[in-house]
Protein backbone atom coordinates (compact mmCIF):
# COMPACT_ATOMS: atom_id res chain seq x y z
CA UNK A 1 0.00 0.00 0.00
CA UNK A 2 2.69 2.20 0.80
CA UNK A 3 4.20 1.23 -2.71
CA UNK A 4 1.37 2.28 -3.97
CA UNK A 5 1.50 6.20 -2.93
CA UNK A 6 5.34 6.35 -2.73
CA UNK A 7 6.20 5.15 -6.28
CA UNK A 8 3.06 6.31 -8.40
CA UNK A 9 3.88 8.55 -11.45
CA UNK A 10 1.52 10.09 -13.47
CA UNK A 11 0.79 7.90 -16.81
CA UNK A 12 0.51 9.59 -20.19
CA UNK A 13 0.96 7.07 -22.72
CA UNK A 14 -1.46 4.17 -22.81
CA UNK A 15 -1.89 0.87 -24.42
CA UNK A 16 -5.35 0.36 -26.73
CA UNK A 17 -6.71 -1.84 -24.58
CA UNK A 18 -10.21 -0.85 -23.57
CA UNK A 19 -10.77 -0.55 -19.92
CA UNK A 20 -13.99 -2.73 -18.92
CA UNK A 21 -16.90 -1.54 -17.36
CA UNK A 22 -16.66 -3.51 -14.81
CA UNK A 23 -13.74 -1.93 -13.63
CA UNK A 24 -14.44 1.07 -14.24
CA UNK A 25 -17.83 1.17 -12.79
CA UNK A 26 -15.52 -0.14 -9.21
CA UNK A 27 -13.43 2.33 -9.10
CA UNK A 28 -16.08 5.10 -9.64
CA UNK A 29 -18.10 3.59 -6.85
CA UNK A 30 -14.86 3.67 -4.69
CA UNK A 31 -14.27 6.86 -5.24
CA UNK A 32 -18.23 7.85 -4.50
CA UNK A 33 -17.29 6.35 -0.83
CA UNK A 34 -14.80 9.10 -0.09
CA UNK A 35 -16.08 12.06 2.23
CA UNK A 36 -18.89 14.53 0.72
CA UNK A 37 -20.33 17.82 2.69
CA UNK A 38 -23.00 16.75 4.67
CA UNK A 39 -23.11 13.90 2.56
CA UNK A 40 -25.19 15.83 -0.29
CA UNK A 41 -22.53 14.46 -3.00
CA UNK A 42 -22.69 17.50 -5.30
CA UNK A 43 -20.86 15.94 -8.46
CA UNK A 44 -21.20 14.61 -11.28
CA UNK A 45 -18.92 12.40 -13.31
CA UNK A 46 -18.89 12.07 -16.93
CA UNK A 47 -17.36 9.35 -18.46
CA UNK A 48 -15.91 9.60 -22.10
CA UNK A 49 -15.13 6.61 -24.25
CA UNK A 50 -16.75 7.61 -27.54
CA UNK A 51 -13.56 8.82 -30.27
CA UNK A 52 -15.54 11.50 -31.54
CA UNK A 53 -16.77 12.86 -28.40
CA UNK A 54 -12.83 12.56 -27.58
CA UNK A 55 -11.95 14.78 -30.93
CA UNK A 56 -14.64 17.42 -29.50
CA UNK A 57 -12.93 17.46 -26.16
CA UNK A 58 -9.21 17.25 -27.37
CA UNK A 59 -8.81 21.27 -28.12
CA UNK A 60 -10.49 22.00 -25.09
CA UNK A 61 -7.52 20.27 -23.75
CA UNK A 62 -4.65 22.42 -25.84
CA UNK A 63 -4.70 19.08 -27.86
CA UNK A 64 -2.74 17.11 -24.94
CA UNK A 65 -2.34 13.79 -26.65
CA UNK A 66 -3.74 11.67 -23.79
CA UNK A 67 -7.43 13.08 -24.41
CA UNK A 68 -7.55 11.01 -28.14
CA UNK A 69 -4.84 8.34 -26.94
CA UNK A 70 -6.68 7.09 -23.16
CA UNK A 71 -9.26 4.76 -23.62
CA UNK A 72 -11.48 6.84 -21.08
CA UNK A 73 -12.28 10.48 -20.36
CA UNK A 74 -13.05 11.00 -16.86
CA UNK A 75 -14.84 15.18 -16.20
CA UNK A 76 -15.51 15.81 -12.19
CA UNK A 77 -18.36 18.59 -12.51
CA UNK A 78 -19.41 20.19 -8.94
CA UNK A 79 -22.92 19.55 -9.32
CA UNK A 80 -25.73 21.56 -7.49
CA UNK A 81 -28.25 20.77 -10.44
CA UNK A 82 -29.12 17.28 -8.95
CA UNK A 83 -29.64 18.03 -5.56
CA UNK A 84 -31.66 21.64 -6.61
CA UNK A 85 -33.91 19.62 -8.54
CA UNK A 86 -34.63 16.79 -5.20
CA UNK A 87 -35.38 20.00 -3.11
CA UNK A 88 -37.74 21.43 -5.35
CA UNK A 89 -39.68 18.19 -5.64
CA UNK A 90 -39.56 17.91 -2.38
CA UNK A 91 -41.17 21.37 -1.00
CA UNK A 92 -37.81 22.67 -0.22
CA UNK A 93 -36.33 26.08 -1.78
CA UNK A 94 -32.71 25.69 -2.40
CA UNK A 95 -30.13 28.69 -1.76
CA UNK A 96 -26.99 27.04 -3.59
CA UNK A 97 -26.62 29.69 -5.98
CA UNK A 98 -23.62 31.42 -4.51
CA UNK A 99 -19.92 30.98 -4.05
CA UNK A 100 -19.53 29.02 -0.99
CA UNK A 101 -21.91 26.25 -2.70
CA UNK A 102 -19.78 25.88 -5.76
CA UNK A 103 -16.96 25.68 -3.53
CA UNK A 104 -18.36 23.05 -1.55
CA UNK A 105 -19.43 21.17 -4.81
CA UNK A 106 -15.75 21.57 -5.92
CA UNK A 107 -14.28 20.19 -3.03
CA UNK A 108 -17.09 16.95 -3.10
CA UNK A 109 -15.91 16.68 -6.90
CA UNK A 110 -12.16 16.80 -6.10
CA UNK A 111 -12.39 14.09 -3.58
CA UNK A 112 -14.10 11.90 -5.37
CA UNK A 113 -11.64 12.35 -8.08
CA UNK A 114 -8.45 11.89 -6.07
CA UNK A 115 -10.10 8.76 -4.61
CA UNK A 116 -10.96 7.23 -8.15
CA UNK A 117 -7.08 8.10 -8.97
CA UNK A 118 -5.77 6.04 -5.90
CA UNK A 119 -8.33 3.18 -6.72
CA UNK A 120 -7.37 2.83 -10.43
CA UNK A 121 -3.50 3.23 -9.81
CA UNK A 122 -4.31 -0.41 -7.12
CA UNK A 123 -5.57 -1.92 -10.25
CA UNK A 124 -2.72 -1.00 -12.41
CA UNK A 125 -4.29 1.53 -14.48
CA UNK A 126 -2.23 4.81 -15.05
CA UNK A 127 -3.99 8.62 -14.32
CA UNK A 128 -2.82 12.04 -15.45
CA UNK A 129 -4.78 15.03 -14.32
CA UNK A 130 -5.64 17.55 -16.80
CA UNK A 131 -5.38 21.09 -15.55
CA UNK A 132 -6.70 22.78 -18.58
CA UNK A 133 -10.64 22.38 -17.41
CA UNK A 134 -10.58 25.29 -15.65
CA UNK A 135 -9.34 27.36 -18.12
CA UNK A 136 -11.89 25.48 -20.80
CA UNK A 137 -14.52 25.13 -18.88
CA UNK A 138 -17.16 27.10 -20.71
CA UNK A 139 -16.35 24.76 -23.87
CA UNK A 140 -16.63 21.50 -21.93
CA UNK A 141 -20.25 23.21 -20.56
CA UNK A 142 -21.38 23.07 -24.32
CA UNK A 143 -19.33 19.70 -25.45
CA UNK A 144 -20.99 17.82 -22.49
CA UNK A 145 -24.58 19.44 -22.31
CA UNK A 146 -23.47 20.31 -18.82
CA UNK A 147 -26.83 22.88 -17.20
CA UNK A 148 -26.71 25.69 -15.19
CA UNK A 149 -25.88 24.37 -11.45
CA UNK A 150 -23.41 22.62 -12.96
CA UNK A 151 -19.24 23.66 -13.36
CA UNK A 152 -16.71 20.88 -14.20
CA UNK A 153 -13.35 21.68 -12.31
CA UNK A 154 -11.27 18.43 -13.30
CA UNK A 155 -10.21 15.65 -15.99
CA UNK A 156 -8.52 12.36 -15.96
CA UNK A 157 -7.47 10.37 -18.60
CA UNK A 158 -7.65 6.42 -17.80
CA UNK A 159 -5.91 3.65 -19.19
CA UNK A 160 -3.48 0.61 -18.78
CA UNK A 161 -0.03 2.04 -18.83
CA UNK A 162 2.14 1.69 -21.90
CA UNK A 163 5.40 3.17 -19.88
CA UNK A 164 7.14 4.07 -16.39
CA UNK A 165 8.33 6.80 -16.84
CA UNK A 166 10.88 8.03 -14.84
CA UNK A 167 9.37 9.72 -11.49
CA UNK A 168 9.47 13.52 -11.04
CA UNK A 169 10.91 15.55 -8.19
CA UNK A 170 8.83 16.93 -5.23
CA UNK A 171 10.03 19.91 -2.49
CA UNK A 172 11.34 18.19 0.58
CA UNK A 173 8.32 17.64 2.89
CA UNK A 174 9.34 20.41 5.16
CA UNK A 175 8.69 23.03 2.16
CA UNK A 176 5.26 22.58 2.36
CA UNK A 177 4.20 21.38 5.89
CA UNK A 178 4.14 23.99 9.13
CA UNK A 179 4.03 23.37 12.69
CA UNK A 180 0.97 24.66 14.64
CA UNK A 181 1.95 28.66 12.34
CA UNK A 182 2.72 29.48 9.41
CA UNK A 183 6.14 30.00 9.16
CA UNK A 184 7.86 32.66 7.25
CA UNK A 185 9.88 31.44 4.04
CA UNK A 186 13.14 33.14 4.07
CA UNK A 187 15.47 33.64 0.94
CA UNK A 188 17.70 31.45 2.16
CA UNK A 189 15.09 28.61 2.73
CA UNK A 190 13.29 28.92 -0.71
CA UNK A 191 16.54 28.21 -2.01
CA UNK A 192 17.65 25.60 -0.11
CA UNK A 193 13.99 24.23 -0.66
CA UNK A 194 13.87 24.52 -4.57
CA UNK A 195 17.58 23.93 -5.13
CA UNK A 196 16.67 20.02 -5.95
CA UNK A 197 14.49 21.25 -8.64
CA UNK A 198 16.92 24.01 -9.91
CA UNK A 199 19.73 21.22 -10.26
CA UNK A 200 17.84 18.49 -12.12
CA UNK A 201 18.81 17.86 -15.72
CA UNK A 202 15.45 18.10 -17.30
CA UNK A 203 14.85 21.53 -15.26
CA UNK A 204 18.27 22.57 -16.61
CA UNK A 205 17.11 21.35 -20.74
CA UNK A 206 13.60 23.32 -20.18
CA UNK A 207 15.63 26.37 -19.12
CA UNK A 208 18.13 25.99 -22.30
CA UNK A 209 14.68 25.01 -24.59
CA UNK A 210 13.18 28.17 -23.61
CA UNK A 211 16.09 30.33 -23.59
CA UNK A 212 15.57 31.70 -20.28
CA UNK A 213 17.56 32.30 -17.31
CA UNK A 214 15.83 30.14 -14.72
CA UNK A 215 13.85 27.42 -14.29
CA UNK A 216 11.04 30.15 -12.43
CA UNK A 217 11.04 32.09 -15.71
CA UNK A 218 9.51 28.99 -17.70
CA UNK A 219 7.21 29.22 -15.37
CA UNK A 220 6.24 32.95 -15.39
CA UNK A 221 7.25 33.68 -19.26
CA UNK A 222 6.28 30.86 -20.60
CA UNK A 223 4.25 27.88 -19.23
CA UNK A 224 1.83 29.71 -16.82
CA UNK A 225 1.99 33.26 -17.90
CA UNK A 226 -0.30 36.22 -15.93
CA UNK A 227 -1.90 37.31 -19.61
CA UNK A 228 -3.03 33.85 -19.91
CA UNK A 229 -4.04 33.46 -15.93
CA UNK A 230 -6.21 36.91 -16.57
CA UNK A 231 -7.48 35.98 -19.33
CA UNK A 232 -8.84 32.51 -17.95
CA UNK A 233 -9.55 34.21 -14.96
CA UNK A 234 -12.30 36.21 -16.31
CA UNK A 235 -13.66 33.53 -18.29
CA UNK A 236 -14.27 30.75 -15.36
CA UNK A 237 -15.51 33.90 -13.50
CA UNK A 238 -18.14 34.27 -16.46
CA UNK A 239 -18.69 30.51 -15.90
CA UNK A 240 -19.82 30.75 -12.48
CA UNK A 241 -21.68 33.81 -12.87
CA UNK A 242 -24.00 31.64 -16.08
CA UNK A 243 -24.04 28.58 -14.44
CA UNK A 244 -25.62 29.87 -11.25
CA UNK A 245 -22.62 30.25 -8.22
CA UNK A 246 -22.94 34.18 -8.05
CA UNK A 247 -25.77 35.27 -6.57
CA UNK A 248 -24.26 36.33 -2.95
CA UNK B 1 -7.15 -1.84 -1.04
CA UNK B 2 -10.71 -2.54 -2.66
CA UNK B 3 -12.17 -2.99 0.97
CA UNK B 4 -10.53 0.25 1.99
CA UNK B 5 -12.31 2.11 -0.13
CA UNK B 6 -15.89 0.77 -0.11
CA UNK B 7 -15.78 -0.39 3.93
CA UNK B 8 -14.46 3.10 4.91
CA UNK B 9 -16.30 6.02 7.55
CA UNK B 10 -15.67 9.07 8.74
CA UNK B 11 -14.05 8.94 12.22
CA UNK B 12 -15.29 11.72 14.82
CA UNK B 13 -14.31 10.10 17.99
CA UNK B 14 -10.49 9.57 18.60
CA UNK B 15 -8.70 7.38 21.47
CA UNK B 16 -6.85 9.52 23.21
CA UNK B 17 -3.33 8.39 22.01
CA UNK B 18 -1.11 10.43 19.72
CA UNK B 19 -0.15 9.69 16.22
CA UNK B 20 3.36 9.15 16.11
CA UNK B 21 5.38 12.06 14.28
CA UNK B 22 6.59 9.20 12.49
CA UNK B 23 3.08 8.25 10.97
CA UNK B 24 2.00 11.56 10.00
CA UNK B 25 5.66 12.53 8.10
CA UNK B 26 4.95 8.87 6.00
CA UNK B 27 1.06 9.95 5.13
CA UNK B 28 1.90 13.72 4.66
CA UNK B 29 5.03 12.46 2.85
CA UNK B 30 2.18 9.72 0.80
CA UNK B 31 0.23 13.02 0.60
CA UNK B 32 2.53 15.02 -1.54
CA UNK B 33 2.67 12.03 -4.35
CA UNK B 34 -0.47 13.18 -5.49
CA UNK B 35 -0.69 15.16 -9.38
CA UNK B 36 -0.23 18.78 -9.13
CA UNK B 37 -0.39 21.41 -11.67
CA UNK B 38 3.00 21.27 -13.59
CA UNK B 39 4.33 20.12 -10.21
CA UNK B 40 4.51 23.37 -8.78
CA UNK B 41 3.18 22.10 -5.41
CA UNK B 42 1.30 25.31 -4.88
CA UNK B 43 -0.63 23.96 -1.54
CA UNK B 44 0.94 23.92 2.32
CA UNK B 45 -0.06 21.94 5.04
CA UNK B 46 -0.31 23.61 8.59
CA UNK B 47 -0.03 20.34 11.90
CA UNK B 48 -2.12 21.38 14.96
CA UNK B 49 -1.40 19.27 17.78
CA UNK B 50 -0.81 22.12 20.76
CA UNK B 51 -3.90 21.51 22.64
CA UNK B 52 -4.02 25.47 22.93
CA UNK B 53 -4.16 25.95 19.14
CA UNK B 54 -7.31 23.63 18.92
CA UNK B 55 -8.96 25.58 21.10
CA UNK B 56 -8.27 28.64 18.94
CA UNK B 57 -9.61 27.06 16.07
CA UNK B 58 -12.60 25.16 18.10
CA UNK B 59 -15.07 28.04 17.64
CA UNK B 60 -13.82 28.81 13.78
CA UNK B 61 -15.05 25.04 12.90
CA UNK B 62 -18.16 25.72 14.66
CA UNK B 63 -17.58 23.95 18.27
CA UNK B 64 -17.10 20.65 16.11
CA UNK B 65 -15.76 18.25 18.74
CA UNK B 66 -13.46 16.75 16.84
CA UNK B 67 -10.97 19.75 16.87
CA UNK B 68 -10.24 19.51 20.17
CA UNK B 69 -10.80 16.02 20.57
CA UNK B 70 -8.48 14.44 17.79
CA UNK B 71 -4.27 14.01 18.47
CA UNK B 72 -4.06 15.92 15.10
CA UNK B 73 -5.81 18.94 13.16
CA UNK B 74 -4.70 19.12 9.47
CA UNK B 75 -5.38 22.63 7.83
CA UNK B 76 -4.91 22.28 3.59
CA UNK B 77 -4.38 25.91 2.10
CA UNK B 78 -3.90 26.57 -1.25
CA UNK B 79 -0.46 28.60 -1.20
CA UNK B 80 1.12 30.53 -3.61
CA UNK B 81 3.22 32.43 -1.18
CA UNK B 82 6.06 30.62 -1.53
CA UNK B 83 6.00 29.93 -5.05
CA UNK B 84 5.72 33.80 -6.00
CA UNK B 85 8.82 34.35 -3.16
CA UNK B 86 10.58 31.49 -5.64
CA UNK B 87 9.59 32.98 -8.60
CA UNK B 88 10.89 36.83 -7.46
CA UNK B 89 14.73 35.26 -6.10
CA UNK B 90 15.28 33.59 -9.51
CA UNK B 91 14.10 37.16 -11.46
CA UNK B 92 10.68 35.87 -12.15
CA UNK B 93 7.68 37.95 -12.20
CA UNK B 94 4.65 36.08 -10.96
CA UNK B 95 1.36 36.57 -12.55
CA UNK B 96 -0.68 34.20 -10.08
CA UNK B 97 -2.83 36.70 -8.16
CA UNK B 98 -6.33 35.81 -9.84
CA UNK B 99 -9.26 33.77 -9.62
CA UNK B 100 -7.59 30.58 -11.99
CA UNK B 101 -4.66 30.45 -9.99
CA UNK B 102 -6.60 30.11 -6.72
CA UNK B 103 -8.07 27.36 -8.48
CA UNK B 104 -5.34 25.81 -9.62
CA UNK B 105 -3.45 25.80 -6.00
CA UNK B 106 -7.40 25.00 -4.36
CA UNK B 107 -7.08 21.57 -6.59
CA UNK B 108 -3.50 20.67 -5.77
CA UNK B 109 -4.20 21.30 -2.14
CA UNK B 110 -7.54 19.03 -2.27
CA UNK B 111 -5.81 16.08 -4.02
CA UNK B 112 -3.38 16.04 -1.27
CA UNK B 113 -6.00 16.39 1.39
CA UNK B 114 -7.75 13.19 -0.27
CA UNK B 115 -4.24 11.29 -0.46
CA UNK B 116 -3.30 11.79 3.05
CA UNK B 117 -7.04 10.43 4.09
CA UNK B 118 -6.64 7.18 2.27
CA UNK B 119 -3.03 6.84 3.16
CA UNK B 120 -4.10 7.13 7.20
CA UNK B 121 -7.30 5.08 6.93
CA UNK B 122 -4.67 2.76 5.21
CA UNK B 123 -2.51 2.89 8.36
CA UNK B 124 -5.82 1.96 10.86
CA UNK B 125 -5.97 5.63 11.24
CA UNK B 126 -9.43 7.41 10.73
CA UNK B 127 -10.34 11.18 9.45
CA UNK B 128 -13.42 13.60 9.58
CA UNK B 129 -13.21 16.52 7.45
CA UNK B 130 -14.50 20.10 8.47
CA UNK B 131 -16.37 21.81 6.08
CA UNK B 132 -16.65 24.74 8.16
CA UNK B 133 -13.36 25.57 6.98
CA UNK B 134 -14.68 28.08 3.68
CA UNK B 135 -16.72 29.17 5.94
CA UNK B 136 -14.61 30.95 8.33
CA UNK B 137 -11.26 30.87 6.23
CA UNK B 138 -11.14 34.60 7.38
CA UNK B 139 -10.47 33.23 10.95
CA UNK B 140 -8.72 30.55 10.32
CA UNK B 141 -6.07 32.70 8.36
CA UNK B 142 -6.01 34.80 11.37
CA UNK B 143 -5.00 31.69 13.81
CA UNK B 144 -2.72 30.18 11.91
CA UNK B 145 -1.01 33.39 10.62
CA UNK B 146 -1.71 32.55 6.95
CA UNK B 147 0.52 35.18 4.57
CA UNK B 148 -1.54 37.04 0.91
CA UNK B 149 -1.69 34.30 -1.53
CA UNK B 150 -2.63 31.67 1.08
CA UNK B 151 -6.02 30.67 1.68
CA UNK B 152 -7.06 27.33 3.56
CA UNK B 153 -9.74 25.06 1.85
CA UNK B 154 -9.94 22.04 3.94
CA UNK B 155 -9.52 20.44 7.38
CA UNK B 156 -8.79 17.50 8.62
CA UNK B 157 -9.12 15.48 12.27
CA UNK B 158 -6.89 12.83 12.63
CA UNK B 159 -6.85 10.23 14.93
CA UNK B 160 -7.25 6.39 16.11
CA UNK B 161 -10.67 5.64 15.85
CA UNK B 162 -12.61 4.79 19.06
CA UNK B 163 -15.51 3.58 16.87
CA UNK B 164 -16.69 2.11 13.86
CA UNK B 165 -20.04 4.14 13.27
CA UNK B 166 -22.98 2.50 10.69
CA UNK B 167 -21.76 3.27 7.48
CA UNK B 168 -23.93 5.93 5.62
CA UNK B 169 -26.15 5.89 2.58
CA UNK B 170 -24.77 6.93 -0.65
CA UNK B 171 -26.66 7.74 -4.09
CA UNK B 172 -26.86 4.73 -6.44
CA UNK B 173 -23.63 5.21 -8.95
CA UNK B 174 -25.98 5.57 -12.03
CA UNK B 175 -27.30 8.88 -10.36
CA UNK B 176 -23.55 10.64 -10.64
CA UNK B 177 -22.28 9.19 -13.32
CA UNK B 178 -23.57 10.00 -16.91
CA UNK B 179 -22.12 8.40 -20.40
CA UNK B 180 -20.75 10.77 -22.80
CA UNK B 181 -23.03 13.67 -22.35
CA UNK B 182 -24.76 14.73 -18.95
CA UNK B 183 -28.65 13.22 -18.84
CA UNK B 184 -31.22 15.35 -17.50
CA UNK B 185 -32.98 14.23 -14.40
CA UNK B 186 -36.64 13.10 -14.87
CA UNK B 187 -38.78 13.60 -11.56
CA UNK B 188 -39.23 10.23 -11.57
CA UNK B 189 -35.47 9.72 -11.51
CA UNK B 190 -34.95 11.96 -9.14
CA UNK B 191 -37.56 10.37 -6.71
CA UNK B 192 -35.83 6.78 -7.26
CA UNK B 193 -32.30 8.02 -7.09
CA UNK B 194 -32.73 9.38 -3.25
CA UNK B 195 -35.64 7.03 -2.25
CA UNK B 196 -33.17 4.99 -0.34
CA UNK B 197 -31.79 7.94 1.51
CA UNK B 198 -35.18 9.27 2.38
CA UNK B 199 -36.61 6.13 3.56
CA UNK B 200 -33.21 5.85 6.09
CA UNK B 201 -34.52 5.60 9.40
CA UNK B 202 -31.92 8.18 10.30
CA UNK B 203 -33.34 10.83 7.74
CA UNK B 204 -36.93 10.07 8.89
CA UNK B 205 -35.76 10.84 12.52
CA UNK B 206 -34.38 14.07 11.25
CA UNK B 207 -37.14 15.26 9.62
CA UNK B 208 -38.78 14.36 12.67
CA UNK B 209 -36.28 16.04 14.87
CA UNK B 210 -36.49 19.46 13.23
CA UNK B 211 -40.59 19.63 12.46
CA UNK B 212 -40.14 19.25 9.14
CA UNK B 213 -42.28 17.87 6.09
CA UNK B 214 -39.50 16.50 3.44
CA UNK B 215 -35.17 15.57 4.33
CA UNK B 216 -34.95 18.45 1.43
CA UNK B 217 -36.42 20.30 3.90
CA UNK B 218 -33.43 19.55 6.79
CA UNK B 219 -31.39 21.08 4.46
CA UNK B 220 -32.52 23.77 2.60
CA UNK B 221 -34.23 25.34 6.24
CA UNK B 222 -31.80 23.52 8.71
CA UNK B 223 -28.33 22.54 7.30
CA UNK B 224 -27.51 24.63 5.05
CA UNK B 225 -29.68 27.78 5.00
CA UNK B 226 -29.66 30.32 1.79
CA UNK B 227 -29.30 32.99 4.47
CA UNK B 228 -25.70 31.27 5.76
CA UNK B 229 -24.76 30.51 2.56
CA UNK B 230 -24.69 34.09 1.26
CA UNK B 231 -23.39 35.55 4.15
CA UNK B 232 -20.61 33.26 4.03
CA UNK B 233 -20.11 33.64 0.15
CA UNK B 234 -19.43 37.43 0.75
CA UNK B 235 -16.82 36.67 3.62
CA UNK B 236 -15.17 33.69 0.84
CA UNK B 237 -14.83 36.57 -1.78
CA UNK B 238 -13.24 38.85 0.27
CA UNK B 239 -11.06 36.38 1.98
CA UNK B 240 -9.75 35.99 -2.08
CA UNK B 241 -9.83 39.45 -2.58
CA UNK B 242 -7.64 40.12 0.51
CA UNK B 243 -5.24 37.30 0.04
CA UNK B 244 -4.94 38.74 -3.57
CA UNK B 245 -6.71 36.53 -5.66
CA UNK B 246 -9.13 38.45 -7.41
CA UNK B 247 -6.84 40.44 -9.52
CA UNK B 248 -8.03 39.77 -12.92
Amino acid sequence: MKDNFQNRRTIRKYLPDQVEDKIINEILSDGCRASTTGNMQVYSIIVTKDAAKKMELSPLHFNQKMITEAPVVLTFCADFNRFNKWCRINKAEPGYDNLLSFMTAAIDALLVAQTVCIAAEARGLGICYLGTTTYMAHKIIEVLNLPGGVVPVTTLTLGWPAEIPEQVDRLPLEAVVHDEVYKGYSEENIKRYYKEKEERSDSKQFVAENKKETLAQVFTDVRYKKSDNVHFSKVFLQVLRDQGFMNQ
